[in-house]
């Protein structure tokens, strides 16, 4: 696969080769990641980050990466695109940033936004978030979690709980884990279960799955056990909610008892889902994934950009 | 003329060779600006944006000249200035900020907000904007991009169209063409002319001008079209609006008939006033604009920082 | 004293050496900070901006002293905080921002702020400003400030106007010239008055200082004038405002005629309380104090950062 001047918009655009190739070049990166070594791959590239949405973890992340590779960066977030994108469409912002920018990096509260950029633009578009439908970039990092700290993925069961309805990170991670030999399991209320749409692709890959409301109980099988936040406002059945609200919360003592060898994963922000005392669990990695962000992102910026190092 | 630690304050500053000066170090510029080489001309110089509101496309076409050029920057946006302008004077931020960067580029909702600042700093300050009074460096891009389009200006004709009364582009670019042998049409809404000042200046200096409601007629005399938006709110008789708003859009079809050798430009955003399916008609301009802005831009920060490549 | 890998974040971590190795560090930082030179010392460093309030002038002082020292720049700056620290705490916010910076600058309204953050941080973080708390780096380019205008602080006299009570500034500076041979004489309103806690401090030290309500007299004896702005919504007795208000403005001829010779200091921005006459007295230092931060910063971000020029 050759990702030079391709955009990167949706995790379907990939297949299991596109997928290995991209966490072998995240290999490459590690030692500008870790610190270890500045790089200078991107020197001489700028990147423009467009954050229509705050987001900040994410546009530090990609930030940090281009930086560190020896690019530069300009930057937008939030309400001061009033000027930019007043009454203007993301064709023509396309058609603008491009005479800027080497590379443009944008999350945006609309689904299909970085598509419509992408369309106006003659250089690479990465979406970094687009409404509830897609965060590419996250699905890749928290594959290339999983690798790092189980080894492989095939043959290994994936446990999601929380919001699975409307967590576009889980929709993009369980589409690309669709191309590994796993199983999934999809613990959440009954009010927030994967969307049909996403449990029809597994189907169409016989892909082995699960659903149900018992985390306990899923955990036992848990290889990696991926936290999301689940939120009081979603529910219409407040009922449903103080069912959930407790047993939808890991603190230490649960995690040894059920999966104490399983990785624990967790997109981040956590409030209360992950108790503080599962920071010191060995499988804990959800601090990891942040730096395996970076690292991921150093990876796509080069491919997109035609360098390697 | 030198430059060197100017201030780039109004276009009328500026006389015919100095503007033919700034255009021959933006032709020097090119390379940098397409992308081809990056450069260090700048490197160890710190620029400061200033932007008191958000002008987001200005701001980011100045960040790119820098950086391009190796030069480095600071940026403040908006809201962000509450603390630094708390009650303090445009003369104190100038007095301020003149220790941490070589040159300052300021744009503020006021009139005469960059002479201010000006008067506080002892480096560089480049208006990029203020009130509805003057954008110099967006008068130069447009020239730039005319000389480039059409290989000079002498014995031409340019159509200035919309919103001709609060435009500051068109102000500042109606100064500048002065001093070039044109001749201008102004075509508006009876109740957005070009101001009467402006019109004095091209009396007093002997430039042929024509003012009129009706764009199709003059459409045919154009070597230069210049749009720009009109809007809906600044009509208080609304049938005047609506008299209009129609025959100020261009089409495709109408330019094709009408001016099909024309340059078309516009300053963006645009909306409605030019047609997407005008994006292809070998005289659209208005994206190029973008990308000579950045080339006038590095010529700018080049000069009045003393550099020569 | 080796600051490397070090946290800043009190003027009380500070005895009397410590204090003198930062000096002498500045010192060798003059050259970056003048602008006469572009350093190389922290290329390869990334430093994050966390600025929970804009803060400007602050902010663009730490940007400036990593750029000019050749290190690189990540900046989160008020609104824009909203998605990282939607719920999340200012341990999590530490762990997580470590993987993409080498260290941190925070401001933060809330006391003890970064504190909670270097908690979760294994990088150096620096406290830039933390509720009515601490300041310490603006404490500290206050004293380098008062040195390289002054020779030496031991045997001189400081005299502190205006809002004693709140100011962070003050309070650090107390702590800070705490260790040297100094008198202080602090004037203010009754209501504004500096607290007993910081009283005490100077008590336990031996430490001479005075307190009154009378300017004029005070200024009599002062080597170095510090103002600092006081405001009428801090009375609750608004005849002792009408008392002070113009009791507590310098203007020229006051300075010239009770302390022709003394520095005149003020944390920025001034209002009305430095009338701008006063800017060419010679013992002006009031933006020379701005350079003053650049070199100060320098110095911490080198000294934390584990280099020496």
């Amino acid at each position: 696969m050759n990702l030079k001047n391709a955009d990167i918009l949706s995790a379907r655009q990939f297949n299991r080769g596109d997928i290995e190739a991209i966490l072998k070049m995240a290999g490459k990166m590690e030692v500008f990641s870790s610190k270890k070594k500045w790089g200078d791959l991107l020197k001489g590239k700028l990147m423009a980050s467009l954050f229509y949405e705050p987001s900040t973890r994410t546009r530090l992340s990609f930030e940090t990466a281009m930086q560190r590779l020896g690019g530069n960066v300009i930057s937008v977030v939030g309400a001061q695109f009033s000027s930019l994108s007043k009454g203007e469409t993301l064709y023509d912002t396309g058609k603008t940033i491009e005479n800027f920018a080497d590379v443009m990096v944008i999350r945006h509260p609309k689904d299909g936004a970085a598509e419509e950029l992408a369309a106006g633009a003659n250089v690479p578009v990465i979406n970094a978030g687009d409404g509830s439908s897609e965060h590419p970039t996250q699905a890749l990092l928290d594959i290339y979690t999983m690798q790092k700290e189980l080894g492989k993925l095939d043959g290994k069961t994936i446990v999601m709980v929380g919001d699975l309805k409307y967590g576009r990170t889980v929709h993009s991670l369980s589409c690309l884990l669709s191309h590994f030999d796993v199983q999934m399991i999809f613990v959440s209320p009954s009010e927030l279960k994967m969307p049909g749409n996403n449990l029809r692709v597994l189907k169409e890959k016989n892909v082995s799955y699960k659903e149900t409301t018992n985390l306990a109980e899923a955990m036992k099988w848990a290889d990696v056990l991926y936290m999301t936040r689940i939120q009081q406002e979603r529910f219409t059945d407040q009922k449903e909610y103080e069912k959930h609200k407790n047993a939808y919360i890991l603190d230490r003592e649960l995690v040894e008892k059920k999966c104490p060898k399983a990785i624990i994963m967790h997109p981040l922000p956590r409030i209360w889902e992950i108790q503080k005392d599962v920071d010191d669990v060995p499988g804990a990695a959800y601090f990891k994934q942040v730096r395996n962000g970076v690292t991921i992102r150093m990876a796509l910026l080069a491919m997109v950009l035609g360098k390697n190092p």
